[in-house]
């Protein structure tokens, strides 16, 4: 199986695919741009999904549902949103056997639908915060797409909150963007920048666009996560205000904030090798991978011990057995390669004799003999060595192919490089050099940072630059 | 607040959707038939679907996630399939601002997409198994809705197995009908009958449909959950075959089963009262629920002591501490009945000087007072007691409401009574004898039993029984 893996230097684009295949992550559904996600690659989402809600909840936050199907025209009420929805609509004509007298279109986002229930909710200052988050399917009709990356539906979670002041709805944005930096880098193993979008780049309806990026092995950037400060946009959409304690009528502030299934896209292209994916401990489906080898003479042997052996493990750790006796030891090591498992657990009749077993690193194919004695320990760290690992590997690739370059033409040949990476560069702070560079370069504002810029000057126009940028190609 | 629901004797569709609203655990939604779950509705969604994911895991099911839009001719392809859900349908025909070339349906169950992949991914007996369940989102275009029963949109599980071998699969069926009916049982102290579904009831596209079905207050039942054989029916129709180890082609077996958040519904109406819900203690987002009573002058030393208690309870319990100036404690004890607290906590200024609280059962008033050191256990003990004394109540409620009349009179005059209530009668199996007695009593047949009728009569026909079948009117 892992032989017909095509390498990544060959095409990164076809490697990334065949490892989201073969590895049985997801697959093509019978609908054009949509997925499949198979129980490896929910597997996935779950411990992803298991991280952030615990995250949610302890800041304070509750889930709900709200309907999937929107009025059309709730849409059209915030000018942006509108404008920057419209063309990836799906929309619902027809229902039970007849028209229906106003389209329904199916969530892109929620915004909309849940502002017209907070307009019902919210009366007095004493109804606010309210901080609601939703694991849900959301439709959005893309052109081209790609396994995970981008897909007509794809899973995500979507908090929306609500507050008296702008003080306090910014807070919570910056809050949530350090909660999905944490993730990023402590759960998925993925170093990332974070900071505010521009104008050009930012959510449609929001006010600010706050990001994390995080940089795959093909020098380009993916935007992980993002928080949004909503300003009062759509509580003046849909007439949402409130009595504060002085008795006047206020509009409320708001946020809202997202990541999906597409961080498992990020987690393979940044991870994975020619050999298949490697995955970071904390979401892998299985931490281990017991493979029994026996000749015939010592099958019953080995066999009982690897039974017990799962047994005991499973109580601590996630643990697949592969006993099966159709495939011998050397495939399913390939196989088990393929699917990124963190620890390989090998044990044949020496093993037994000695009381010890033989774990191999999917990550660094390190080996090392441990005793039945010590194994949980040892298992135990090196799920945390592992992790660590991932992330110090991703981080100094990142840091490797971050480019400070000093002139537009050194900034143009990196980004026509083989791993493009991030240009950090002045910049003038408008549209027209954001747009110009991107025509010429394909290459995106992923962020903008705090860094001070006093006396320095746009690396494309030669005037006073406003912000440091990060350029990069983008997915 | 409390004083304001309809009494349940009053009119009880009323005082469900009164508690509904008023205990906030859904809103209509601005698309009708469709429903908001509010973060209350969700905790209750949210336990359910913990104890019933873990118990799929125990039984050796995964997870994954099947795309929403279905061709439309796939659900033509199984023919029993297209005729039960095609007036049910809601279809997207444009997307991307562009009309479709062929329109897409809302899944209203997945069989017909899950099996166009079974196609893809079964070839040979040893890809058998295939054990997956989704947590998902369906949309069937109700004409009568009413929140959480029977609503457009509405979430659910559903599994979905292949198997090689037609008693594999039956076995499964019923291994899962199992697990909904220990499920209910356990967790949501609802006890119910369950059995076989009659060829009219059956689930479209099932050779058998077995239902876990529970009475609710207003002696109409309501179908808890269904797991279907669907013998090679959905194989033949998505042509999916794999090789036995005789290397012969075979059809697949399969099965599917289903819960919905319908069951929110069936919990409110079993075990709630006109003092608002009354919540199984498994299930409740808070198990219990401190308050603090006091004056001016003892605000401080009690407040101290219930902010301690809360922070020593929530290791062990969900617990919630309402220390709100703007309302007395008279309110907020009808406010957290209202909402269904199995427990209440009162703490005053002279139980902080004898270290002792004051615990207060949601469902029959009950009051003890506890010692400080005796709490978490004393506490633990009693959630485990309501727990219990909801599923007896309903039981003793159901056997009070389940009769064997003698007489079809006797029948009808039961079923036409302000509680209806459960009526086991010998059936003849034909559903001439079923459609009649649902047009003159309403009534259906739930569940067919094994009972044995040998030497028995139709109830309604005097001809020679079938089956002994449970009638009743039904939700």
């Amino acid at each position: 199986m892992a032989d017909t893996i095509t390498s990544m230097d060959e095409d990164f684009s076809e490697w990334y695919i065949d490892l989201v295949l073969k590895a049985e992550l997801a697959d093509y559904s019978p609908v054009k741009g949509c997925m499949v996600i198979r129980p490896r690659g929910y597997a996935l989402w779950e411990h992803m999904r298991e991280a952030l809600d615990a995250e949610f909840k302890r800041t304070g936050h509750k889930n709900a549902y709200f309907p999937l199907l929107i009025p059309e025209h709730f849409i059209a009420k915030e000018k942006e949103h509108v404008e920057g929805f419209s063309p990836e609509l799906a929309v619902v004509t027809h229902a039970g056997a007849e028209k229906l007298e106003q389209p329904l279109v199916l969530r892109p986002t929620s915004e909309t639908i849940i502002w017209s229930m907070y307009k019902k909710w919210i009366h007095s200052y004493r109804d606010l915060p309210i901080l609601i988050n939703q694991w849900a399917n959301v439709i959005r009709w893309e052109k081209r797409t790609r396994l995970f990356l981008r897909t007509t539906e794809f899973l995500w979670q979507e908090g929306h909150t609500a507050h008296q002041t702008r003080t306090e709805a910014i807070e919570e944005t910056l809050c949530m963007l350090g909660i999905y930096r944490d993730f990023a880098e402590k759960v998925l193993a993925l170093p990332v920048l974070s900071g505010k979008k521009t104008e050009e780049e930012k959510f449609a309806g929001a006010v600010d666009t706050y990001a994390v990026e995080t940089l795959l092995q093909d020098g380009k950037s993916l935007q992980a996560g993002t928080s949004h400060f909503l300003g009062q946009n759509f509580a003046k959409a849909f007439d949402v205000q409130f009595q504060n304690e002085h008795l006047e009528l206020e509009y409320v502030w708001a946020s809202s904030w997202g990541v999906s299934t597409r961080l498992i896209g990020a987690v393979i292209m940044t991870h994975s090798d020619n050999k298949g994916l490697v995955l970071p401990p904390r979401i892998a489906p299985e931490e281990a991978v017991i493979i029994p080898i026996y000749k015939q003479d010592s099958k019953g042997v080995v066999l009982r011990r690897v039974i017990e052996l799962k047994s005991q493990l499973q109580k601590h750790f996630r643990i697949e057995l592969d006993d099966s006796d159709t495939q011998k030891p050397g495939w399913k090591f390939a196989e088990w390669e393929l699917r990124g498992t963190p620890v390989r657990i090998e044990l044949g009749p020496r093993d037994v004799e000695q009381n010890c077993v033989t774990l191999v690193c999917r990550d660094n194919g390190e080996k090392l003999q441990v005793t039945y004695n010590e194994l949980e320990s040892r298992l135990s760290s090196l799920l945390a060595e592992i992790q660590n690992r991932l992330y110090n590997k991703a981080l100094a690739f990142q840091k490797e192919h971050s480019h400070h370059p000093s002139t537009y033409k050194e900034c143009t040949e990196l980004l026509n490089g083989k791993i493009p990476g991030y240009i950090f560069a002045p910049w003038d702070g408008t549209r027209e050099t954001e747009k110009a560079i991107k025509e010429e370069t394909k290459a995106t504002i992923r962020i903008v940072l705090d860094t001070e810029t006093a006396h320095t000057q746009c690396l494309y126009s030669g005037n006073p630059a406003k912000h440091m940028a990060v350029f990069a190609k983008a997915y």
